[in-house]
């Protein structure tokens, strides 16, 4: 069968067999099968989509085509936490060391942020000291101690991903449920993993803006995991607005701290205790989700959350004392405040400006080499249905340099829409795929 | 503007600018934009299609990649024919003489046929030494002469085309209608043709298998042409059997020559009249196309048609004697007949199988570079609606190697049906479109 022929017939609409998405995907990264084909077929699945048999036949190739991290030596359920993505979401940093000290073995495998959405690394690599570039076996190591351990995803994982994954972001092929689905699955399940938690962002501020596309998205990922016998739940979630009031990844640090010591946003607080809870029961914990979630409510409010997160910075090479000073955080040297231009009612804050006005100073990156500044961002004063008077304070913006920051503002205050009468309400976690 | 942002806007159907694709066309041409980026692009616009405003721009771009051909030396209103391409389509050869003799300028610049289609260069090459690739100045010389002249693509001309089509066969993007269309008007167009009629073939023998895609790409050329104020006429005629009898070369040769004595087959008869008639009309020779009619059909019957091809012959190189004494061109060395299994009538004659049979034993080729046989081929002896014995021939196989012949006899055994009813007659010329 010829390379053309496997274009022509997905582009047709016609489903490919599993042996022949692994010629496709293993001539690729061998370098038999030339970028140009295959960012041809890429399109063409943009286009025509992968049915469910397609779609894990591609995430085995991939997750088959590097090293795999053995996780056996650990005892327990392995379960991992990922999002899609979306602007002040933290949640990562309240759930695993939630469900790690109610006894879930957590191995977490992360990313950097890239454009508006921030990456779990980033934001950890904003406490001093701490190291995410652990050897596979510090990695064991630290899980049997400790049941929680944070790791960056290495180029040796899955590489057909990688090397997919840059050939995608040239060719406007990105945007595709199946290629997202199976590119997340890969990564995840390269490593060994027993389940996994997803949380699958939805709105302005999101990959996906519709809620039958996170659905759907929702949907491929849990077979994928089905098939592959893996236990896999998506919670599909609100990411019209950031979450929390704090973006930027020092920032974010404080909110993590406030919100395991139950002292943070309703919002973030409620959607961490719902994925702790869903690591707690996939991780065989409890047997119940009730159960599941009656112990991450306590695990809370006792604090042991708390003094994992930091026991975990400590093995990690952190400061755990930033949990408490903040001032040992990285600090931004100057704040503007934005003002509202009228009385009324919060209707929206756009996720999407509020990430990109943060990109803009330096708290994210648009190209993968750009370097960060962990000390800047955006602090939320209120949020979508709250009351503000005539020049009340919306937000506060931190920046270390003036550049950008006039332009940031601008942005910062569009995301903002004042209107006269209170918005509906709207719902966080919308729904449960799996 | 980033290349990926113009494939993500083509993907998301949105329309480019003529400033946009003459970006990307110059850009790929010059090997700034890389065959990965193009090849998705491409997959996009097979998805998304294109506005008659992109597809002109498109065109436009091809046509002044390269060389172009001054024709206005020579005086008078110079007009072209050209096919989608079918099987046993020898109209070119008929209906340019007969336009000719009428006063028409003809400058036919053709190409060579790949896969079941023939190629009119591949047909006149079947004449001992009939030489295509004059110079431009013999060309246009000859043209001055004789008013016809027949010559073959070169690489000068349309580069950028030749570029995109050599990438489009390797990554399943050759079926797009604004893409074909754009292909066939930017090698038209270069060479300064001021009218073109084009016969848009449909059925199973064509390109196009739906005459709503047939009628999409003859609006689309005819409007290419509007836009470069070029008259441009479009018939839309049937593929779905064979036109005339003779399949191969130099049999397709033998049949020209009955065709123009006003001895050929009813339909290749019918057809050629028309578009000779129609280059006739845009060629300005007559004020109406019944007039332009009445020319044509003159002109066969006076023997002029007959006479202009054998004084271009002649003009080319080749041997005129070859219309008169077929003992001149290649013969075959072996011939199988096809008996019919029953009693019926001749439901159908599947065009792409008999094409598919020719090419097996050597009258076409697979791959460009191969080389074909002027001898051998197919000479049908029954047509759809005719009444067979059982037993009777179908038709026969011209062949000068074994090699192959046995397979060949199977598939053209397939292409013809034979049923209890006489089917429905069915229409030569569907439609006329500009």
């Amino acid at each position: 069968m010829r390379t053309v022929d496997l274009i022509h017939r997905k582009r047709e609409g016609e489903e490919l067999s599993p042996e022949e998405i692994t010629l496709l995907v293993n001539g690729y990264t061998r370098g038999e099968i030339p970028d140009y084909q295959m960012s041809s077929f890429l399109m063409a699945v943009c286009w025509q989509g992968m049915t469910d048999r397609e779609v894990s036949a591609l995430t085995e190739c991939m997750l088959l085509s590097g090293e795999r991290v053995d996780l056996s030596a650990v005892p327990g359920t392995k379960v991992d936490k990922h999002s899609t993505g979306g602007v002040g979401d933290k949640t990562s940093l309240i759930a695993a060391p939630l469900a790690a000290s109610a006894g879930a073995v957590v191995p977490m495998i992360s990313g950097r942020g890239l454009g508006y959405t921030g990456g779990t690394l980033d934001k950890l690599e904003a406490i001093p000291g701490f190291q995410t570039n652990l050897t596979i076996e510090a990695f064991l190591s630290q899980l049997q101690q400790h049941k929680l351990a944070f790791i960056g995803q290495t180029a040796q994982v899955a590489p057909a991903d990688g090397k997919l994954y840059a050939l995608r972001d040239s060719t406007a092929t990105v945007e595709s449920i199946p290629l997202i689905a199976s590119s997340i699955m890969a990564k995840k399940l390269a490593v060994g993993l027993d389940a996994i938690v997803l949380d699958v962002k939805v709105g302005s501020g999101a990959f996906m803006k519709r809620q039958i596309d996170a659905r759907r998205l929702a949907q491929m990922m849990v077979g994928i995991g089905r098939r592959m016998d893996k236990k896999v739940q998506a919670l599909i979630t609100d990411m019209n607005q950031p979450l929390g009031f704090a973006i930027g990844n020092a920032l974010e640090i404080m909110e993590v701290s406030q919100t395991l010591q139950n002292a943070g946003p309703v919002d973030l607080t409620r959607l961490s205790l719902e994925l702790a809870a869903r690591m707690i029961h996939l991780g065989k914990v409890t047997d119940t989700i009730e159960e599941a979630r009656e112990v991450a409510q306590a695990r809370l409010l006792d604090g042991s959350g708390y003094r994992k997160f930091k026991e975990v910075i400590a093995a990690q090479g952190g400061n755990p004392q930033v949990m408490d000073r903040f001032e040992l955080l990285p600090n931004a040297t100057g704040m503007r405040e934005i003002y509202s231009p009228r009385a009324g009612y919060v209707s929206a804050v756009e996720a999407e400006l509020i990430g990109q006005a943060s990109t803009m100073i330096g708290a994210g990156r648009d190209l993968k080499e750009d370097a960060i500044d962990p000390a800047v961002g955006v602090i939320l004063e209120v949020k979508t249905g709250q009351k503000v008077e005539s020049g009340g304070v919306l937000c506060r913006i931190y920046y270390t340099g003036e550049d950008h920051v006039d332009e940031a503002a601008e942005l910062v205050e569009d995301a903002f829409r004042i209107s006269q009468q209170a918005p509906e309400d709207r719902e966080l976690i919308l729904e449960v795929v799996g």
